[in-house]
């Protein structure tokens, strides 16, 4: 098999293990003669890996009792609208960190009026702004804690006056998380916790059923609590790799040991575009993301960056392609991408600038 | 490994082939180093994966040139809330002919005047009622075209004065179809064309944009048309193995051939039925589904159901219990469902008849 660096955005690297584990199952799922994707959602083998699923989420991020832990389909991008069509009843604030956070308050503009509290949008969403205020009457207050485009991220558990609803997308699980903090925390599977096709849902029972419209059964939270996300056919296999992907991080330590991995990755990665004059780094240093770390040619040296992708595709590297809206190079070291990796990178940019002294 | 005959109602029995490719693909996916599940949804592969689909689809249902496809995630639950966001502008009318129906008419209460057509609810929903007079200025008229439950089935493309909207999810590439006849197909994957988590939603496109009210963007079909299904990450891997399951469709001879050889297993199984003083039919005959089976002890052999769950079970039957709101017994015997399989529930009547004369 062709040797791969795989820095992907999303759908990404995932553990060894877990792809292992997906491989036996479709062959062969727990001795039961079928594969895991023809069993049905309602036997004991399949209530055995919700249940599996659901108790890893809780002990890895120490949910608290009164959270509920939902696995839906759809796509974090339906939770753009289901969160105000359950949450919010006149007015919602908004932190515009990127074009993510800017889709999550577009869909919100329907259901009732919307405070954008700050934006970096005119800097190309290089930073997260901290000085701005929350609206006290606001019903709550929604941020995107990692932004995968520019690479930023909020790397702390913040104080807010109202319920705290975050979209976790791209760093959830990366670090340890004060849970208590947020009323919510949603994201799509696609990066640190599975493959595309499962979105986690993480909610403070208390705060639903407050708003007056009528919402689709599909788009109401309760009905998902209530069914224990099986309300309609669940999305098996997706699950079935998160499970194990969760297993996976769980015997790794959980997320103090992964935190601590994913600082030495970005650490040594971010420290090698300080160094190389050929490259420099484009988000602002104190919000530096460790789950998307992007860069650019250094002043000057623009002109190489085709080459460099070339020479670095040549070497294995895959996915360093910067997004198309910001250009550049992006390489994402989620939790299951190996440190080796990110030396391989490193490496790459060294021999490049060998090349072009 | 076990032998099992699998009738799960869905997920369900799969092709061998799809599941082997599903195999290979997670294990490399095209010599690309990658497991299918790590690759980006914006690479070329996986572009390639999603235009095999679509043709497929295309081909395989002949579908015209004003109509799309799309993979949603959600599931065809989420779609009976979006038909109405969609199409809804004043009166829908329904058939209702089960609980999944009823479930569909149900949401669309919430966005206009329902009429329900006729329902044969009084009678445990085992016929499709036939006398029923569509309003000529209903925005469209909702079908279940098979009854998952009660295993009833309407065979045939009807006419409808006004755009009829049919939910297909158990029933869908099992005989060829006028797709013209429609204005929109949709359903569920996980019974004839993959695993859970994908929703196919084939569509006429003049159809759109006709309705007043506001629609998120997750929930508009003309957002998810321009994004060719890929507005948001779709779900990577239920796409890949629908791929592969309607290639096999294909390479057996497509729906005219799956269609005989579908009539040819639900005639063996319901010949049985009628033939074994031990076995009833539930369905009205003329309405009886070819995907799902749906039958009880005889009269004054009701005794004997546990009985003979346990006899099927011994002999390696899956999933033959039926659903807990009609009781009884229930074989899916879908696309992939081989005729061996029907063969040998067949035998396991006749041995069970053999014991209990």
């Amino acid at each position: 098999m062709k040797t791969t660096y795989n820095f992907n955005a999303g759908p990404c690297v995932l553990p060894k293990e877990a792809v292992k584990a997906g491989i036996e199952a479709l062959q062969d799922f727990n001795n039961t003669g079928m594969s895991v994707i023809e069993i049905s959602h309602r036997s004991k083998d399949w209530e055995a890996v919700m249940n599996e699923c659901r108790t890893l989420w809780k002990e890895l991020l120490q949910i608290p009792d009164n959270y509920e832990i939902l696995f839906l389909g759809g796509g974090a991008s339906l939770q753009f609208c289901m969160v105000p069509m359950n949450l919010l009843e006149k007015k919602a604030a908004y932190l515009d960190t990127g074009v993510w956070a800017k889709k999550a308050l577009k869909e919100a503009k329907a259901f009732g009026e919307i405070v954008i509290v700050a934006s970096s949008a005119e800097s190309t969403y290089n930073y997260v702004p901290k000085k701005y205020t929350i609206p006290a009457d606001a019903d709550y207050f929604h941020i995107t804690t990692n932004n995968t485009i520019y690479g930023t991220e909020i790397h702390t558990d913040m104080d807010s006056p109202v319920l705290l609803v975050a979209d976790m997308s791209s760093d959830i699980m990366s670090r340890p998380v004060d849970v208590s903090k947020y009323a919510m925390i949603y994201g799509g599977a696609q990066k640190n916790v599975g493959p595309a096709g499962v979105t986690f849902v993480i909610i403070r029972k208390d705060i639903l059923g407050k708003v007056s419209r009528h919402i689709p059964s599909m788009l109401d939270y309760r009905i998902h609590i209530e069914g224990e996300s099986m309300y309609n056919t669940p999305p098996v296999f997706p699950i079935f790799i998160m499970t194990q992907t969760l297993k996976w991080l769980k015997k790794l330590g959980g997320l103090t040991a992964i935190h601590k991995i994913n600082r030495e990755k970005a650490e040594l990665l971010y420290a090698e575009i300080d160094r190389n004059p050929l490259f420099r780094g484009t988000a602002a240093k104190e919000d530096r993301s460790l789950m998307n770390i992007c860069f650019v040619m250094a002043q000057g040296r623009e002109s190489l960056e085709a080459e460099f992708l070339d020479f670095a595709k040549s070497r294995g590297m895959v996915g360093i392609k910067g997004h198309r809206s910001v250009g550049g190079f992006r390489a994402s070291v989620y939790n299951a991408c190996p440190k080796e990796s990110v030396q391989a990178l490193v490496d790459c940019m060294r021999e490049f600038e060998k090349i072009h002294k």
